[in-house]
């Protein structure tokens, strides 16, 4: 059988493990050629499809189900899913989206893009089960990196807790999270891994479990000794601190041995309760090249599969905003040394491996931890360094409370850079960074602010190093900048709360922030040509908002349009319109933004236009607005 | 020497055990008459009065920092770092906070008052200590509660994981968080403290202290061996888990023995890298009400200290929100089990202790675990049950991406309860539940509402539980009700985005929002007697808004106020606003709520009339408002 005759997962149930391993290899074939094509995550996938296809193997995927952890490690899920025929469209727009949704198949039983979800989600489904009095199995699938997410241990804390709630938990261990994992958890995987006793025990299960009665599904008498026999058979020492938080430990498994990780799998499902399979493998396992970089080969775009070098794309392009704010960063933590960098497991994403590689003392990678690296900061802010905590702006979500209870209540002055605020493309809706100028700007003592290009944003960085009244946070987008001059050295602060006015016109005002300042310049160039003559300013600040030049130009021109790569609801126009009414300016402001709906998987440039944010678009918009017969007028009150 | 004598902590180096002793006498004594006098948290200060005399007996706190998770532990600490005093304005305003403030007292090294985030402030602070080449130890006491919230582990993973950065970890383990503790690893703790091997181990490590030479804070060759040997000694199989995670474990130790105490602080203070200490305490140590009843002595309003019994206020009072939202929860959940009410820790403060009374298998507990308990639900919705979160407005802050991420992108059916919104009153600015409102609006799918009053919270819980289209929450305050007219059975459901007219006039449109929409009739009245006549519309959803209602009325009337209990910054008032300017409707919009900025402890009363949100104040705000020489116009555009 080929992969692509695979359109159910339980037709595994026949194969032979010669047949599986054929499988396998089509996969992981499949899956190279397809990133190598459209991009993607690689390494992830890759050490997980012998893991996929044996665990598949052992369920029943019409009534049994499993929940992948971030998503990124499930495109061999995808590609033994019905998926095979469509893949080809991973990422792209109206194709195959690159993290897992429920509206994609019904055999995706929970969405995730963010990670340490999947414990909680499946035990969830397994308590209701069990009050509904149904039968099936629930299955999380974590990595090792995932486990360092606070909420992870949560979940395994209550499931650990209810000895009756059959859950099985597979524990993708490939010593990775997406850079090297941080903390004592790791190693103590580590260790279990590379104990000497980890393959005797192995072949030792293996033997075992070819006398073990076979029990079904159904629950027997046996079951109870089983479960003792297995944890002294499996246990021991390996796996104490599972053991100890109420799972049954069964591991380490090769994860890339099919008859072993099938024999496991069997084995976990006789048993009731909390059960943790612990997989081993090897991120980017059959490709030699992402095998050697697995941080390098986490996730790519389309590339060479026999070089394993990036496509380059047809034009040179602008630096990255990431790359200006890394190299920026770098030459001022070295002449601060207060200045410390501070990531969550993304190290290479966020730029700060450049300060890790000049500056490690002044570089903390706290792992898939962003609760705890937010209120670290707040600590390292309360004996006068100057934290910045550089994480996207979708993942500052996971730390919410920590911005709100120990950095903006205290007034500490930590440093927020997110990177990804806006739209993010092929990630989809779990990574759009649209939220946070509204979950932010309501905090007080919170200054917020974005850069109109590249080399705003080296000015905003030393802004941002030297405010240290309050806590302060700068949003920039994804990928590049405008190629605008940037300097090496000597950049000046920008005075807080202050915008600036990049063009004058006395029909409408635009005021924009951040990403969308330069299409503001855009728009007023196409409206010029319909005699549109527009104000622009660059708003700089969301909060505090610079009313005095504002609210003067809206009540003098009498039209206010607000431009944001950020949700409408309570964002920068919100901001705006709040400072009008404030100051009794009663003109019509119309913010324009995302709107209040999810933003789908596709090029940046498509979901912009999707959503009306193009320059010709918002020209269009404003054009007919301002054509329309309305009295101008502006109103003090 | 008598407790008020003491000015400074670093006093007690000069007292013998026994004077030690009368201090602890004289801490609880004026801890217990304190709180029976003004209310505030009794059990657990009461259980930690030796931890603090004999840890800071150890410690040089001109130099050393503690740092006290959650706060509301740290009574003992304030009466001995100078606040004997001035302890009798407990939770008054402009008195002693409940929780600790950095503002309030230079021995206050990080404000607190959500639990779980002790240990990253204190390794952040560690590590700029060692960055800055300072000398000073750093300690974080927690409670074994707290230890169950996930943020408390990921700083445990990442401190283990620094053999060379030296951190002090007091776990205060009484067995309990807020309600009985939740989960394998307070079961784990419990197999600590019960272990027989544990009096002989205290026993054998007092003896072998007497013998360890003195090593002072300076670094030591002695102390790799020493280290080796305390683990030889202190660890055997206790604390596997904690030493498996990188820590040094010492204990379990006896809370109440000041020797005992005080020599495994001195030895932890000799060890290298992080040390965990693991205390057993008994929450309400030393009043035998409160140790009999630790739950219903977690916290108390003024209580009689001989009987134990609440003294009872001055007038009868209508039922509490909360006690409406339990009662009916309850007898909705009688009727469909496939309600689950969902608490993290917070049982008895949400009422959903009466539903575990009642159905036990219809009640989850997560601990206090605020994003695996949103995931979790996240995970019943998928299986069609009706999961009702219950969770403190404060506390759901907690759980924001779980609610973007999980929740919400995926459209799940989850029910969000939010207790003690608005003003909160004595617990002061960590507890306000003044963000949720602008937090929760700004994600697509969800459904917000507020009742007015305790009648219409039951016809709101019937309306969430019955909506299963889309994410949905309801908002409500502390405190009580106004005594009108409850159901006990057929409640209508209200339609989804509609809003009523509660009063009709011509001059000004008031909308408030939940709490605010009785203050708002109150309002109204006022200004009658000015003969200003005011519409008064009840908006019972903020998303989707009853623009069909509001509109036109603002429309037509011309002049808006909004009321609401939460942020003016991207709350209702900015709906109201942004819903008028979408409309083409130019009329003034006056947001009126909860100011930008911090509202520390008080009465709600009190507090309010800080902000302007009494009626009174309302009514003249809006008073002169309207009697400025202003044009009254609406404009549609």
């Amino acid at each position: 059988m080929h992969l692509k005759d695979l359109t159910h997962p339980n037709q595994l149930h026949a194969l032979s493990i010669q047949e599986l391993q054929q499988i396998a290899s089509q996969i992981r074939q499949k899956h190279l050629e397809t990133v190598a094509d459209s991009g993607g995550h690689l390494g992830p996938g890759l050490g997980v499809v012998e893991l996929t296809v044996a665990l598949y193997q052992t369920l029943d995927l019409e009534r049994d189900k499993v929940i992948w952890d971030v998503g990124h490690q499930a495109y061999p899920h995808k590609l033994i899913t019905g998926r095979y025929n469509s893949f080809h469209t991973l990422r792209q727009k109206n194709g195959i989206a690159g993290y897992l949704k429920r509206c994609e198949s019904k055999f995706d039983h929970f969405g995730a893009g963010h990670a340490s979800t999947s414990i909680s989600a499946a035990l969830g489904m397994a308590i209701a089960r069990d009050l509904k009095g149904e039968k099936f199995k629930v299955v999380a699938v974590i990595g090792d990196g995932a486990l360092t997410g606070g909420m992870a241990l949560e979940a395994i804390n209550h499931a650990g807790h209810l000895p009756k709630t059959n859950l099985l938990v597979v524990l993708n261990d490939n010593e990775m999270s997406i850079s090297p994992n941080v903390g004592a958890l790791s190693r103590y995987l580590n260790k279990l891994r590379l104990n000497p006793s980890v393959q005797l025990l192995s072949d030792n299960l293996k033997e075992q479990f070819k006398h073990l009665p076979i029990v079904g599904d159904s629950l027997s008498p046996e079951l109870g000794r089983l479960k003792e026999g297995m944890k002294r058979l499996a246990v021991t020492k390996e796996g104490a601190m599972f053991e100890e938080l109420g799972f049954t430990y069964i591991g380490p498994v090769d994860g890339h041995n099919l008859e072993e990780l099938i024999a496991a799998f069997e084995q976990a499902h006789q048993i009731t309760g909390a059960v943790l399979v612990h997989v081993a493998t090897v991120k980017g396992k059959g490709y030699e090249l992402a095998e050697k970089d697995q941080v390098g080969y986490h996730a790519q775009t389309p590339f060479n599969l026999t070089t394993g070098k990036a496509i380059p794309s047809s034009k040179p392009k602008p630096p990255a905003y990431t790359k200006v704010f890394a190299h920026t960063l770098v030459k001022l933590a070295q002449q601060n040394p207060k200045i410390i960098g501070i990531t969550a497991a993304m190290s290479t994403g966020t730029g700060l491996d450049k300060l890790h590689e000049k500056l490690p003392n002044q570089y903390i990678d706290v792992g898939i931890a962003e609760q705890h690296g937010v209120t670290l900061a707040a600590g390292l802010a309360c004996e006068g360094m100057r934290p910045v905590v550089t994480i996207y702006s979708t993942f500052l979500q996971r730390a919410y409370d920590q911005i709100i209870h120990d950095v903006c209540i205290q007034n500490l002055p930590v440093f927020f850079c997110l990177d990804r605020a806006g739209i993010v493309g092929a990630d989809g809706p779990t990574h759009q960074g649209m939220y946070d100028i509204a979950y932010l700007r309501c905090i007080p003592n919170m200054v917020l602010m974005a850069p109109k290009d590249e080399a705003e944003l080296q000015r905003m960085l030393v802004t941002g190093i030297e405010h240290t009244k309050s806590p302060i946070a700068m949003r920039y987008p994804r990928g590049n900048g405008y190629g605008v001059s940037l300097m090496e050295e000597g950049w000046e602060p920008l005075p807080i709360g202050k915008g600036e006015i990049l063009r004058s016109g006395d029909d409408v005002l635009i005021v924009g922030y951040g990403s969308m300042v330069h299409p503001a310049m855009q728009v007023a160039l196409l409206l010029s040509e319909y005699g549109i003559q527009a104000t622009v300013v660059n708003a700089r600040f969301v909060k505090p908002l610079d009313t005095e030049l504002i609210v003067p130009l809206a009540q003098q021109i009498g039209r206010v349009f607000t431009l944001e790569e950020g949700c409408v609801i309570g964002g920068f126009g919100s901001a705006v319109a709040e400072a009008l009414q404030e100051h009794g300016v009663l003109v019509p402001v119309t913010p324009i933004g995302i709107p209040d709906k999810l933003i789908d998987h596709a090029t940046p440039e498509e979901s912009k236009a999707d959503i009306g944010l193009t320059s010709v678009q918002i020209a269009e918009q404003i054009r007919q607005a301002v054509t329309l017969p309305v009295p101008k007028f502006s109103q003090v009150y």
